[in-house]
């Protein structure tokens, strides 16, 4: 796959992915279901409001008795929102009732107290009402038995608390993508750490972690490998591999001499070879006791970058979450751009929504990374663009 | 506050939570950092690049050796991406480097293995080069003092890259808000239980615990209160208040004979009021040991808007996450609004981006609220809107 385009590199990952990405579906309580997204429909098993219960707080009466115009009624009792089932109005009288109590049987209305007069036991009402007014009728927002969420719903607040209306203390999300992270390098060293000549800090462990929990997916391991020997990460993977759903692996796949993961991969009939696009130039594709892999370059710019494009669009679409929001803008300043490479600048959006390139294109400028809110991104047989040029970010 | 705006209540909510929000600072790790608020600007302890570095697999070469046009050099060794300083390069020689290995002194440019050719251990460059080729300068992307992140940053991965990029191992953030729940009613049960007559379902538990996380706040304990017992009520948040920054409860604050929330706020000095808007009439606010007190009513569809007119928005503000978002769209059918309260219909959007009503107005709907992607903001003195209006939705 010697320069093959991005677009095509990124349709091979979709494929290979497909099938990690079928993954299984699991129960969780509603206080973990935050954010997951449902694996079916969810049916109502009860009618919503459960029962026929008041608007208001209030009196509740038979809309007959009150047809002649002002009337009194004696006061005979109290609901309470509360567990039990209240006696039957008698005709001609009328029970205190708070709102969400059950209203009684032969009641088929409700007076909110502001609207009645009140002298000790006895309650004056001033004007006629319609049956049904302030009560809220058994299943009149929801029947037993009809869809309360649908399927493929990333879930929300007020999901849940439909969920819990109806009694339900659990539901049936997918699972989440379990990522296994591998970061290569002889030169890497752990943050807080003290770096000697010639080392250098891990940034695409930290980065892809966050990166693929930011896209719904789970980190169940992260391989950090720095003896260039492709027999010692091939027994760090054999240990994580049947746990996981995606391998993720950085550096050691470029010309070089000691490029451990070309030296996993090869063997198992990995494909390794260069994409026309910068930064990111590097990519290979393999399979690990069936787990696929996706593998970056080591520059972190380019793992970066190379995760959004690449794999950060399927892990969103399985979580439920929404894509990358793509716009075209106007560029603040001309931009040179390599022929025959897709670039990914880094922008940053500016007043007026312009975009303004931030640092340059070296795929080492993390610091460039974090200071950008899109990538802008360029096409292949563009190299020359001038200032107020429409280009297409992808915002970060 | 009999009849208050909704505007005034959200100042006067706002003002009693500023405090509350002046919330304190804590260090995380790097992996517990993503979506977490920068508590101040973090600069570089270190220039990044660490040390002068190979841009590519290549040749370190000195530039004048190759100024004659194709030049031979011998390979005297090779430098690896790894801990270690290299030898000096002597003149007229050449070794090999790998990506990100340290360029020895007395090289001052790289040739990419592509533009070379090798036999045994000899290379020929075919033409001149600049210096600096392919050589990443110490402190090219930042140099050590400056800023790497500003305060108030809402941390992504590639913020986090670049902390761990100059060794960073961990972070000041703004501590969480912490949250306490309450709902109130002595109907309510668990969900998952059996309902007998008479009881309901706590969706507001469920619905406040997963608002608030999603807000970027943190729940540090839920009390559901089924007693009606005031006493009993301020027994439950003597034991929490300490931990909290904000108390939110549900219930029990209307015009009903059993209204515990008032019970425990009245004799503290608390305020309860009726607020003109639909659903949401009833609010309070107040003080327990120091801790403010927002109080909703208990219908569950006012009490997921009240919350989300009137704390989502600071607690939003606080956890660095943007505010909702206020589109105004367009009316597929007429609307008829009570004059004298603002309503916040629940609406869904169709195509076109216009905007249709889901179900009543009443705020026992849960099952219409979760049918909702937005809330329709109709002001007080609206009454009769058209089809092909314009109103203002407030995005769920």
């Amino acid at each position: 796959m010697a320069h093959t385009s991005v677009d095509a590199h990124a349709a091979r990952v979709r494929s290979i992915l497909a099938r990690a990405m079928a993954t299984g579906t699991e129960r969780v309580t509603l206080g973990d279901a935050l954010g997951r997204v449902t694996a079916s429909a969810v049916l109502s098993p009860v009618d919503l409001p459960l029962f026929r219960n008041s608007q208001m707080d209030g009196f509740a009466v038979r809309a007959a008795d009150l047809e002649t115009g002002e009337t009194t009624l004696p006061v005979v009792g109290e609901i309470p929102a509360q567990r039990g089932t209240p006696a039957m109005l008698a005709p001609h009288t009328t029970v205190r009732i708070m709102t969400g109590a059950v209203v009684p049987e032969g009641a088929d209305a409700v007076v909110p107290v502001e609207d009645a007069t009140v002298v000790d036991d006895v309650v004056t009402i001033h004007r006629p009402r319609s049956v049904g007014e302030y009560v809220r009728e058994r299943g009149s927002d929801v029947t037993a038995g009809t869809e309360l969420l649908p399927a493929s719903l990333h879930l929300a607040s007020r999901h849940l608390a439909v969920l819990a209306a109806a009694g339900i203390s659990d539901v049936e999300v997918r699972s989440r993508v379990r990522v296994v992270i591998v970061t290569t390098g002889a030169e890497l060293i752990e943050p807080g750490q003290t770096a000697d000549a010639g080392q250098v800090y891990d940034a695409n462990g930290v980065a892809l972690d966050a990166a693929v929990r930011a896209c719904g997916a789970e980190v169940v391991a992260a391989i950090r490998n720095d003896t260039d020997d492709a027999d010692q990460l091939h027994d760090s993977l054999v240990a994580v591999a049947a746990g996981a759903d995606i391998i993720l692996t950085s550096g050691g796949i470029s010309m070089g001499q000691h490029e451990v993961v070309r030296d996993l991969l090869t063997p198992l009939g990995g494909r390794i070879g260069h994409i026309a696009m910068q930064p990111g130039g590097p990519q290979a594709t393999g399979s690990f006791e069936g787990v696929p892999v996706i593998s970056f370059p080591g520059n972190p710019v380019s793992t970066q970058i190379s995760f959004e494009i690449f794999v950060a669009p399927l892990l969103r679409r399985v979580a439920g979450l929404p894509a990358a929001i793509r716009t075209s803008r106007t560029l603040v300043a001309d931009v040179a751009s390599i022929p025959g490479k897709r670039q990914f600048l880094r922008g940053r959006t500016v007043e007026g929504g312009r975009v303004e390139v931030v640092a340059g294109p070296g795929s080492h400028l993390v610091a460039g990374l974090a200071a950008s809110d899109v990538l802008i991104d360029i096409p292949e047989s563009t190299t020359d663009l001038k200032a107020g040029d429409a280009v297409e970010t992808l915002q970060l």
